[in-house]
């Protein structure tokens, strides 16, 4: 018997109800029963995204959600900011460039945030700019980027602003109205306790306005037309049945449960494994963690990616590796959607352990303990 | 108490081994176990489409590979033939256009198949058609296009021949290399037994050297990011696990049944299906039917709307109903992946209960003997 955890940042674990509902028999999606489904789960995701924007659901997985922010949006010629600073803000500058736009690239220093007051700057310098692409919860480096901030520059201006909250919405505050987010993006298999296969475009009047006067090159991806669907609770082609019907049901839980106090619990988590670590004497990489999964920098002469393998062949706990440059120098725990206390103090224990058969010099114990403390005391 | 039997065409019943494995436990995608999933799903359709080209598979319903079909092919002004007669048909023109290409639009008459010469005449007199965008099954009028035909045309020219069968592989026999299909589009809701929400594409040779030579406005699906990753059984972005690990159990029960023994299934139902229809006194809509779905016209003063609405409701059965100008006046009976013998005479069994609460004037029994003299004789 080998029990597996999964504490990686998408795929997150699944509640059992949300798996039984993903079981059930297929039905028509053209049918009342269906519909209420796909209703029930968008007003839930309202709630959870804090907007009263039109919200799409996409049978794709995240990335797919941000071809439709980029697709719907940019004309060939159009430039448009990209935040960098890890993998997934490059993925923006890589969509603006395949759908023919030029990228103003504002490269940001992994494992920290941007400046808002340079993209002011940018903005301010090239007032044609479309769009800004930013990133909630950079995953690679585990870094959360100040989006309310970014929010109050870029509505004085223009261009729109486009967040991919793909792993960040749920588990970090996102509040889309609040913020002048005009388009949030968002995948089914983070904070939302559900698999991969489904992706969310929420998209504010001003966003609407600059879509309608882009020369769109979009036609699976079609926000207008997915729009004009979801407003008899339907889409433009046919529906992943089993995942919306199964989204509700995640959905309906985190509702029940309360946005703020899943928000509470995904920071209770954080500061947990922070804690931890910085107990057992590692370092975590980011300067502006994220509530969502921690990075945690391993020093000179301990190898990430042995760590990893170990903590998961030995314990059967999954934790994510770096990307990039980052690759055998981080291990990234998550701690997103259907995770409680005590599974992050079996990824703690597990990681302690690791650690020991690796001969790493640290007191046997103590990220349990600091983990705990914050776990009950606070 | 009401059960509910689906014979529409897409989605289709899903059986309990296949929904069992949506349910079980996430996993993450980048494991070894999870590779083994997709490589045998991917082993299994290449049996099912009978090719040795590549097979990707994406997060997306079949829309999605259309578009992906024509996103990695079409460069602004390329032109193409997009062979009509039916909804799906016209998707390929809507599709060819929204990508900036030049859509030669083959109009055929709706319950027909098209006639292969005039694609040739189309083809010779322009030598610059980079593609030949035909349907499988036009599943809107239940009709089969002779693809074998086709191929042997296309294959003497420069273009490739680009096959929506969506609805039709797995239930119609496709020969993808033998008749020299390029690109095969195909979605999992119809005879692959599964839901909704994963999309396939093969692709040849001859297609990538098209592909090469496009200006593509592709990211999400683009097909040779795809199939560097397909390399290592991954994919570029995050996959849908659990429909993927689902697949693999779905198609491993085709491949055990036997893709020959698959495809005398569908044709028996589908013959049984229209012996009845033809019993009860009704038409069969389409001149070239297909073994996936049948259409069967009303005849005047018979609403196919009313009649649908009351095999649902008395009986349980959805049956699906026209579309565009064919709205109330066909229903259309799917036949398609998990359905056996006694499927097809509970569907037939509604639907003469309904027409005799219509008044429509028939020898009640009649339809079920026909279906069954062919489910019990050949």
């Amino acid at each position: 018997m080998r029990k597996h955890y999964l504490a990686t940042p998408g795929p997150s674990p699944v509640p059992e109800q949300v798996r039984l509902a993903l079981a059930e028999e297929m039905i028509h999606h053209r049918t009342a029963d269906f519909r209420s489904y796909t209703a029930s789960a968008t007003a839930n995701l309202k709630k959870v995204f804090k907007t009263e924007n039109d919200v799409l659901i996409m049978a794709a997985s995240g990335t797919g959600a941000m071809e439709a922010a980029v697709s719907n949006v940019i004309s060939r010629g159009d430039r448009a900011i990209t935040v960098e600073g890890g993998k997934f803000g490059e993925r923006w500058t890589e969509l603006v460039m395949a759908f023919g736009g030029e990228p103003l690239v504002m490269e940001v220093e992994w494992g920290r945030g941007p400046d808002p007051a340079e993209i002011g700057a940018i903005l301010k310098a090239n007032p044609d700019v479309k769009a800004v692409y930013a990133t909630l919860c950079e995953t690679s480096t585990a870094t959360v980027q100040d989006i309310e901030a970014i929010g109050k520059i870029v509505a004085h201006t223009e261009a729109i602003l486009v967040v991919d909250g793909i792993s960040g919405a749920g588990a970090v505050d996102i509040r889309t109205d609040e913020w002048g987010v005009d388009i949030l993006c968002v995948g089914s298999q983070k904070a939302l306790m559900m698999p991969p296969g489904l992706a969310f475009v929420t998209v504010s009047d001003k966003a609407w306005g600059r879509i309608d006067k882009a020369d769109r090159a979009a036609y699976y991806f079609d926000l207008k037309k997915a729009r004009k669907n979801a407003a008899k609770n339907d889409t433009p082609y046919t529906p992943a049945v089993s995942m919306i019907r199964a989204l509700a049901r995640a959905t309906d839980m985190i509702v029940k449960e309360g946005v703020e106090e899943v928000l509470s619990r995904h920071s209770k988590l954080a500061r947990a494994t922070r804690a931890a670590v910085e107990a057992i004497g590692l370092e975590i990489f980011s300067k502006a963690p994220a509530d969502a999964v921690t990075a945690v920098l391993m020093p000179e002469g301990l190898d990430a990616e042995k760590l990893r393998k170990l903590m998961d062949e030995r314990f059967g706990v999954s934790v994510a590796g770096g990307q990039a440059h980052l690759k055998g120098r981080v291990i990234r725990i998550a701690h997103m959607g259907y995770m409680g206390a005590l599974d992050i103090v079996a990824v703690v224990a597990a990681l302690e352990m690791a650690l020991a058969l690796m001969g790493f010099d640290f007191k046997a114990g103590s990220g349990l303990a600091a983990c705990q403390k914050v776990l009950v005391d606070e």
